[in-house]
This record gives structure tokens, C-alpha cells and sequence, in this order.
């Protein structure tokens, strides 16, 4: 039937972000995102674990949130109070924990139950982009913590706590990457992790752990997660899968008391996380995660060894980075008078693409000669040419 | 470290839901949701699908949005495009379709991409009770238009329409379910589809297509989606794979061009839906969906037929009802005195859970003497059984 044209723009939310560009594809010299490494999803082993529980009880699939309810599928659940007490310290019940569509959905999960327009909360001054993204959407204030090599900064912490407090400002809580934190791969001490559960006491404010990235530490001991270190419930923990096996499948996942978790509860209007991903991953990571892990972290460990190397050779004293004690990325500084923004289309013009560094911080202006690659994608010899093209396009 | 426990109840945000119960585990006679028939989960076919994706491109799963972009995977969006076609008249290519992580989230999406607080939207007087809860939360209002068994009743919106434009006031969509509606079964007239399109445009206001159910019609030919009929873009159209498959996967869809579908992306912020869902069910339904689908609507008929038996036998005279053209529900209205939300408990002591009426209202108390009957997730004999004993506690 032949009519006029609604012009939805009249209608559309006014508080919308930018409309998305039309998907143009992946680059051939990829380093930006969260990829995991394609040689290390475990494709033979996740078809054994398919046959393994599309023989159980089909009202998984075909009822909502048949076994273990609302919090999801006990399997994977257990695997958690396992992996999360032996690996970072934790002791939690399958009960403490509620599997997320994504750890973005589980950011997101707890922004909508402490954070109204308006609110404040304290980020790391270089920090995940997505949790920025969401801060913004939401109308929230950040306000960016110095960090070094092993952590937020506690004097400016207290600072900055001790300033709102004055201004009557309660924040809604304190965001860290503790353990390979995102982009800087630092590892917060466990004396600043104690240090950190003092203010939090202190100016009553809870403290919200991501530790997306804890399984990928290359060592055998590290250090345990604040989560392990709080008999307070004031650590709001969160992990993710997208890291040990690949984001193309969406679990994470929040630790959390009842009286949190009823409220996240009631908020998870999505009807569930999908069941599949779940059986499937709890089936092999019950399984196989000590050896899978050991894998994962032998290769990216290489990875990163072969981009460091690469660096050095193509970029040499023009930049500075700490090789990492474990996870998936590099955060180069270039020279001071860099605008990394500036290089985006030239490089992806060449075929590479790089996360520029505003994206990672709180203060966008103060990351602008940073960029952040992520090696676990590309293969080895896919970091070498792509860090050679990469140096012709900053001209260096 | 032993400290004083943060009293999260002074920091939530002030407009959060009730916190949820405990799960309590499901009810012997379930009645309720939209679960499906856990006979019909192809499970044997599931794991032929598992191994044929499992041995394909791992960076599907090693990637954020690999194969497809952020719009779904393409073997699912293609299966779609000749789906839609088919058995819907809707002629679209995949680049109108977004894969959804269930049509939950294809209706939240849509609400954030038109709505504000304080808007207003006009419903079906009896609607699918989650596109109410969200518009409720999001301080949305919705006016309910009565329906008979042809659908909406076109006399009544247009006094609505008219209504409104007189209070200045442009409703941002009509939300419609218009073959086989949740709850009450109707499918919409052919003449009625098209006076929608046309009071649709006459008061530009969009319409907005549910067609979770569609699928499961009993009959051969039935009548073509609204937005087959709409060559002005007035039309946004969701749909399921819950229904058709198990709410278990989360997967459900959009169709929209991309003025709204660029909008869609850039609030679709979970980094994507789950690719094994996706990944399965393309391969499946690619291979083996007349089949599936024919298996699906004969046990649903099956079914129907036995409830419809039992209520007549057990309930008598006092139960009022359509028998449905397809679906999973009986929309059953009781004697008028009856307040259906006061039997709840006393159901559930006996094993027995069904869907009082008022929640699937836009006026509740206009609906307390009707209940909602799920006749997919159980056996013949519980519902014979569970209908014996509903009689019971109804005291009839």
C-alpha cells in the first residue's frame, strides 16, 4: 500500500547517540577490541560437549530458565565456585552468582540498579571504553583516579573521595580493573587492594571489581581478587568468558549478595542468557579449563612477546609501554605531540586498525598519544607486518 | 577483612522494581510463560547442526560480530529473508534484519530507540504482559484499544487518534500482535490490516508489528504480515524464535530499514547476539524448518484440543473461550465475580501454575476474571490432570 513515508527522525529518543555507520567489514591487520585468539577455540571439544548436553533434558532448551532458574545453569555455575575459589580467592555458593548475557550486560546489570542521571562514581583514569560509554549514555559523572604500575593511586584516591565528601557527594561506587587492568595490563598490589577496602570503608562506598581478564595472568600464583579479601560485601565482582575461550559467545557473569542480587534479579528483563552457551561451556570448562587456560596463556604470552619485539624494531625509542604479566593488550605511548585520532583512517586505509587512546580514558585529551593494540587475534606473523605498516602511517 | 557491611538499600537507584524471590523451582502443571513443547527440541538434530558449525570459521566464535557484523549472523538473516517471504509476503534482504538475543530485547530496543518518559503509545486492550512491565518502567503510557475476535476495532482507535491529536498529543507507535495474539489467540482481518496501514498514516503514527506467534499457525494459508502490506516504511516488525524453537535460545529479530535500523545499533550495546545460538539454528532451520514447523503446529493443535476438552469438562459452562487458529495459549474467562489473581497461591499449593489475567491487560481489573492457559510444556495427561484439579481449586 503506497503512502507517505514516516520520517522517524520526528520521532526518534532525543537523547540518542550518533546513528551506526553501515559495517564495512574486518581488517586485515586487526588489533583493536577484545578478539580472542581464533587457533585456541576448542572447536573439536565444543562439538563432544554438544552431543554431551543436547542428550540431556531438552526442557533447557525448550522451557525459560529451566535448570538453576533466573541465575542460570547450575553446571557452569558450579565451575564458577570452583574456578573462582581456587584461582582469586573467592568463597561463594552457586547461589552468589548470576550468569550475564556478556560482562557488559553484567556492567550494566549494576549501573541500573545503583546509578540515577546525575550520580557520581570514580573510574580509573585509563579505563575499559564500553564502561565510559555506558557512564555517558546514563548521564553519570566520572571522575578519573591516577594509577601506576600496580594500581590506583591511594593518596589521590582519598583525595578525590575526601573533596566529595566535602561537597556532600556520596559516589555510587569505585571501578577497577585490578588484575590486568584495561588497556594498562597493570596488576593492582595486594597492599593497595587492602588500602582500597579501607577508603571504601571509610567513605562507605562499594567497590566494583571487573576481573574480565584475571584467567589470562601468564604465572602460576597470582594475586587474589578484592572480592577474596572482603568479608564486608562491599566488592561487587564480575568476570567474563569472552576472555579464556571468545566474545562470540556471551557469558559473564556477577558476584553478588542477595540483597543486590534480588535487585539485579529484577532488572534482567531479557528472559534469561542463553542456555546453550551455557551447557556447552560448563560442559568443557569442567573439563578441560586447567589445560585449556594453559594453553590460552602460552600463546597469547607468545603474542605479546612478538609484538613487543616488533615494536621496538619499527617504532624503536619513540614509544614507551610495560610489557604486561598477562592478558591481551599493549598500551603504547607515542611521543607527547601524537593525536593518535589523527592516524585512524590512514591505518585502517592500510588495513590496520588500533583502538586510539581517548577511547580509554576518563579525560579523553590526557590518552591522545596512546594507542592500544590487542594481540590475540592476529597471528604472529600478522603482528609483525601489521606493526611494520603501522610505523610508515605514524611516519616514523 | 571484617568490616561494617555497606547498606546497599541507601544507595539504589530510587526507581528500581520490588527485588526479586528466590526461585522456587517450577510447578508440576505449568501453565505459564511462553514455554514450548520440550518433545518438539530437534535435540538429535541440534547436535548433527553443533558439529557442522563447530567445524567452520572459529573466529566466529574467537570474534565480536565475525561473520555478519553486528546485524547477526548471515546464515540465520538469509534463512529469514526466505522465511519472511514465504510464509509472511515480507520482501526484505538481510540487511533489514537484526538478529536479537531474544524479541525481548527486540522490543526494548525499538522502546529505546522511540521513546522518552512521559510518551505516550497505544496497545492492544489485552497485550503480551513484558511489552507492558517495560513501558511501565520506562514511565511510558499506554492506552489499551479494544479488540474483538477480527483484531483490533478500527472505530475505537480512530476515536483514540482523534482523541489524542485534539490533546496535541502524537503517540510514538501501535503495538499490535496481530496473528494469533498473546493472549487472546485473534488473528487480525485481512480488511483490518489494511484500515490499520491507512489510520496509521492518516494520523502518522508507526505500527509496531509483533509477530512472535506467527509461526504457529495450525492452518496452511493464513493472512500476509502488516508489514507485507506496507510500501512506506511505517511499519517496524519483530519476531521469534522462541515459539518455534525454545525460549532456551535467546533469538529473536527486527525488520527495519535502516533510517530506524541505524538507530537500532547504536543502542544495541551487548557486543552482539550469542553466535552458537545463532550458528544452530541457521544450519537447522536452513535444513529442516517445513518439517519442524509442521511437527510443531500438529502436537500445539494436539494440544489445544485436549485443554479445550478438559476446561469443557471440568469447568463446564462457568469458562468462556475462543478456540485459537494456532498458538500456545487459551485466553479463558471465567464467571465475571471471579478475581483470577486470588487463586494464584492456592493453585501453586496444588502443583498447579497459571497466568492470572490482569497482568496481561493494559487495564488490569479489566481482565481479574480471566486467566492465561500454556498448553505447550505440558503432557496431554498433565493437562488433563492439571485442569481436574485447577476445577478444584476454583471450587467449581
Amino acid at each position: 500500500m503506497p503512502g507517505t513515508n514516516i520520517d522517524y527522525s520526528t520521532i526518534f529518543n532525543k537523547t540518542l547517540p550518533p546513528p551506526s555507520n553501515k559495517w564495512q567489514g574486518h581488517p586485515k591487520y586487526n588489533f583493536i577490541g577484545g578478539h580472542s585468539d581464533p587457533k585456541l577455540v576448542p572447536m573439536d571439544s565444543f562439538i563432544e560437549s554438544a552431543a554431551n548436553v543436547f542428550t540431556g533434558d531438552p526442557r533447557n532448551i525448550a522451557m525459560y530458565n529451566f535448570e538453576g532458574g533466573p541465575q542460570g545453569i547450575l553446571s557452569l555455575r558450579n565451575f564458577l565456585v570452583g574456578k573462582l575459589a581456587a584461582e582469586r580467592g573467592i568463597d561463594v555458593s552457586a547461589e552468589d552468582i548470576l550468569i550475564t548475557s556478556g560482562s557488559g550486560q553484567a556492567i550494566e546489570l549494576i549501573n541500573e540498579v545503583l546509578l540515577e542521571t546525575g550520580d557520581t562514581v570514580i573510574v580509573e583514569s585509563f579505563t575499559f571504553s564500553g564502561a565510559l560509554s555506558y557512564l555517558r549514555q546514563r548521564g553519570v559523572n566520572f571522575i578519573g583516579v591516577d594509577t601506576d604500575d600496580h594500581g590506583i593511586r591511594m593518596d589521590h584516591l582519598k583525595g578525590i573521595l575526601e573533596g566529595l565528601k566535602l561537597e556532600g557527594i556520596r559516589p555510587k561506587y569505585i571501578y577497577t580493573i585490578p588484575t590486568l587492568q584495561n588497556p594498562t595490563g597493570s596488576v593492582m598490589s595486594m597492599e593497595r587492594r587492602y588500602q582500597l577496602l579501607n577508603l571504601s570503608e571509610e567513605y562507605d562506598v562499594p567497590i566494583f571489581e571487573d576481573e574480565c581478564y584475571a584467567d589470562l595472568i601468564f604465572e602460576g600464583e597470582y594475586e587474589k581478587a578484592i572480592r577474596a579479601l572482603d568479608d564486608s560485601n562491599r566488592v561487587l565482582h564480575i568476570g567474563s568468558f569472552s576472555k579464556s575461550l571468545g566474545p562470540g559467545l556471551r557469558l559473564g557473569y556477577v558476584v553478588a549478595s542477595w540483597d543486590v542480587m534480588s535487585r539485579l534479579l529484577s532488572r534482567k528483563t531479557d528472559a534469561g542468557t542463553g542456555v546453550i552457551d551455557q551447557m556447552i561451556v560448563g560442559d568443557y570448562f569442567s573439563k578441560h579449563y586447567d589445560e585449556h587456560i594453559h594453553d590460552m596463556r602460552s600463546a597469547l604470552k607468545r603474542k605479546c612477546d612478538v609484538l613487543s619485539a616488533a615494536l621496538r624494531e619499527h617504532f624503536g625509542p619513540l614509544v614507551d609501554f610495560e610489557e604486561p604479566r598477562g592478558g591481551m593488550y599493549l598500551w603504547v605511548k607515542l611521543p607527547p605531540e601524537t593525536d593518535s585520532r589523527a592516524y585512524v583512517q590512514n591505518a585502517l586505509d592500510e588495513g590496520i586498525a588500533y583502538n586510539p587512546g581517548p577511547d580509554w580514558s576518563a579525560n579523553p585529551d590526557a590518552a591522545a598519544n596512546y594507542i592500544r593494540l590487542c594481540f590475540a587475534l592476529p597471528s604472529e606473523s600478522e603482528i609483525r607486518e601489521g606493526i611494520e605498516k603501522l610505523a610508515k602511517v605514524f611516519k616514523l
